[in-house]
């Protein structure tokens, strides 16, 4: 006995097109779906059926324009500068999702207006031809802390618990476990990526053998993978959070010394 | 056409006890393995062969010993302390990996001394079995910023290429690509996760597919996917960035005023 799944992502799947219908290209390429199928999409394809296609010289100016709040930037070595950034979908990444690689020169392409929603319209169709709920996730290509290379999430899932929590659960031994909630949609969305790849025409994977993750419904979508950045120790890169505490800290010290009376901050507290 | 890759995780894996023979363990549960298999195995079952349970009344005291450095911390609403660190592997993670599940009360956990060199040990046994190349992944399981859950990623690799570095290659439209560096081995770890779970007797899965990410040799190991602290714009956490900076701007605020001629920094720089 042992537990099993594979996945697949077919090739000759056609340019995607302002105004084409995914699902219909999706059901024309993937394949026999079954129930407790989920099916994988980049978001890139599903920004371009969505017409998210805009007519940018300055990808520059596009990544402000995604930009909700700027988390860290760097100068980089070729002069460039690198901005991770919360954009809209409350994602925390470079560029805020602008892609400038595979459209057509001039042109760059944005991130879905809303990837939760584009994931519960596949959801029906796909799950429709299925006979019996599928889940759908679209994915985008993050980098992250600490860690080298970049890995796919979720940005958008329907029909999946996309969270698997064990806490309080037993373990192994008996004893509840620590602090487990598996972020399932974006392991699915990293394994896709294994069998999609990223340089070919393979947009999209199907994972058969993660049932027990696919719900009835639309489920929570992948909004419930962001951390608020209230929550997060690391919502603010660390040289910004310094220059930051320099500005105050030199503010309070100046003010200390100079006697000024509206100062109600006692001195050297840190 | 289509890409395909198919991962299984045996049932019937017996309980690891110091000093088995965990190569051996495995492959009397695997199934017959073939030349460009990749066998990813949870740290914890490696820990366990190699001997790394400690008796440890005091879980904090045995963080603490496996810090390098602390990243953040942050006091949680139980009164506990939850303590981002860089343990001696260089990866970045809560509690530096000290388990305290799955194991007997009164001991922990720590991770193995070296988990690159604990994949190479397991790589020529198994590549020996399945008659050529046979990637190792060690997985761990990890939170990260930004984002809810965890999810699993390699802390250890032998006979992979644990990044694929697509830098320069053209994409689909023919224009090279931005900054893709895909991180094969945390995805191949995430995958492994989804099928192998974690409150089950199942700590490893065989993943097919991939061969070609397998290499001849040792290949570099996960210590690659390390970003160096001093290249990671989130080196520390926000509020410990700031708290830094207020002290160091609340000193030099306080020089300005007081007229001290040590002072070379120009004021209000900020």
């Amino acid at each position: 006995m042992s537990a099993t799944l594979t996945a697949w992502a077919p090739d000759g799947v056609p340019e995607v097109r302002a105004g084409d219908d995914l699902a219909a290209l999706l059901l024309g390429v993937v394949g026999a779906l079954e129930p407790g199928d989920v099916v994988v999409v980049s978001s890139k394809v599903v920004s371009k059926a969505e017409g998210r296609t805009v007519v940018a010289d300055d990808r520059e100016q596009a990544i402000t324009d995604e930009t909700v709040r700027v988390v860290a930037t760097r100068r980089q070595r070729g002069g460039g500068l690198t901005r991770i950034v919360e954009n809209r979908l409350g994602v925390v990444g470079a560029a805020a999702g602008v892609d400038a690689s595979n459209v057509e020169p001039g042109t760059v392409l944005l991130l879905p207006v809303d990837p939760d929603a584009s994931a519960r319209a596949l959801r029906e169709p796909l799950s429709a031809a299925a006979g019996g709920p599928v889940g759908v996730v679209v994915s985008d290509t993050l980098g992250r802390p600490w860690r080298t290379g970049q890995t796919d999430v979720a940005i958008g899932a329907a029909g999946l618990d996309v969270v698997d929590d064990l806490r309080g659960r037993p373990d192994g031994s008996g004893r509840t476990m620590d602090v487990t909630v598996v972020a399932v949609a974006d392991e699915i969305a990293a394994l896709a990526d294994l069998v999609k790849g990223k340089a070919e025409h393979r947009p999209v994977a199907v994972v058969r053998g993660l049932g027990r993750h696919v719900v009835d419904g639309d489920g929570p979508g992948a909004r419930a993978l962001v951390r608020p950045s209230e929550d997060d120790m690391f919502r603010q890169g660390s040289a910004e959070a310094y220059a930051d505490g320099y500005r105050d800290g030199y503010a309070e010290g100046s003010k200390e010394q100079s006697g000024d009376p509206d100062d109600g901050v006692p001195g050297g507290a840190w």
